[in-house]
């Protein structure tokens, strides 16, 4: 399917929309297949021991598949989050980013669900999975 | 890695020790990268209108993901599932088999992290995917 | 708020519906707190060792939350599950019923959420929890 | 059960191993049934439009659950989060603290599972749910 928004576009909406948090997110990459989100680790991400810490890795996870979404659709800025099951499985690396590798496996009329793989840069086995679903408002006329 | 059991070992598996539900589960296939388990869907798993029952959605996704990790550390009986967190998407076509696509991103020492998508033979949209969690007990010496 | 279904009409609504597994199912009780319903166990429902099977659990777990829906809302035959993350904790006793208390939190328009705690006929750990996410299909005109 | 941490006790383990996020988590009440924590909402909690972000009430579920879990085995600093799958059902009320219920489900050799329902303060229906697993180090010698 042709994307409605490119990695630019994207990035884009996110220092408008998120101004906040959207200095942590860089899009690396998006196309057909899914969206690949960077999160540039910083102090603030951090837990004791310099590992990052959870509420990052969910905020990356949830951000990557809200962007693969309107990669979709387009600009719809009230998608809203309904689940999330998210699975921690190893330590992230210290000192390194984490990429979120999230793909869309349905676009329905109201509901939106995709799964999300979250990698220490470089890395090749995953530090966190996670399923999500996004509800998406009615199209206004 | 090298497979501790292949697809004929996994099906011999459980046919002796889950004979009540062997006949539903066909091993498709097995490999490095994961397992498909395919369920012979018969009367006993509709719901009315014809359609695959949750239950036995859920419990192709269970079975998948236990072969898959049994695949890898061989045959323990005692692994019990501790979490599954399954997004129904689609209704399963009517009249075809289920396959679920049961990959292991987690062989630790007391859990096994895994992610299963299913499909109706021959559809290539998935009509759920599930996160599941399995406790392995500690080996005996 | 006023319940749109007692159990006497629960009950006959899954007997109409679902008459395949309705044997197994009975409506015990419920009120604006939720509802109770009992897993009548029979050899179908256990696995090897003679505890209650996981899908048995799932399916308990989603039924009732079903009919606590139902009883808020009258009958809906085409609500569907969306999503389910279950834990389970303990094994369930042998030989006894498994009772599920759903209890519904969010009853909107398109999507109810609630949750489940399933325990063993008389005893007083949970052997499972549940999540459950039900879509709600449009009202008719 | 005796309780092994107080709630004075808890919010010292907090501002000494977590300093960077202590600030925002106030334990208000915890005793056998549970724990109540406390997310003092500030600017960096919001989202745009003013409402608690996803992150932070995952932040919020994911310590409450870990606090109560705390209480009931002491300080056991190396206790990590192996899976939440949270719902959202509602937009916090903007200007409100949001307060954390937690119940410990669960309490085994090595994992620990619980449920937690949050709500804005003053508010009787819950913004969101959780359900979590806690995996617990073996004991030192």
């Amino acid at each position: 399917m042709a994307l409605k928004m490119e990695a630019a576009a994207l990035q884009a909406f996110l220092a408008r929309d998120f101004g906040q948090v959207a200095a942590d997110f860089l899009v690396d990459h998006v196309d057909d297949a899914g969206l690949t989100l960077r999160l540039a680790v910083a102090e603030r991400h951090l837990r004791p021991g310099g590992t990052v810490s959870g509420p990052s890795l969910f905020a990356l996870a949830d951000v990557a598949m809200y962007l693969a979404i309107l990669s979709r659709i387009g600009p719809v800025a009230l998608a809203v989050t309904t689940n999330c099951s998210i699975d921690f499985m190893r330590k992230p690396a210290a000192g390194r980013d984490v990429l979120a590798q999230a793909r869309v496996l349905k676009l329905g009329r109201s509901l939106a669900v995709g799964d999300v793989l979250l990698f220490s840069e470089g890395g090749t086995e995953p530090v966190a999975r996670a399923g999500l679903t996004y509800s998406i408002p009615p199209q206004q006329g």
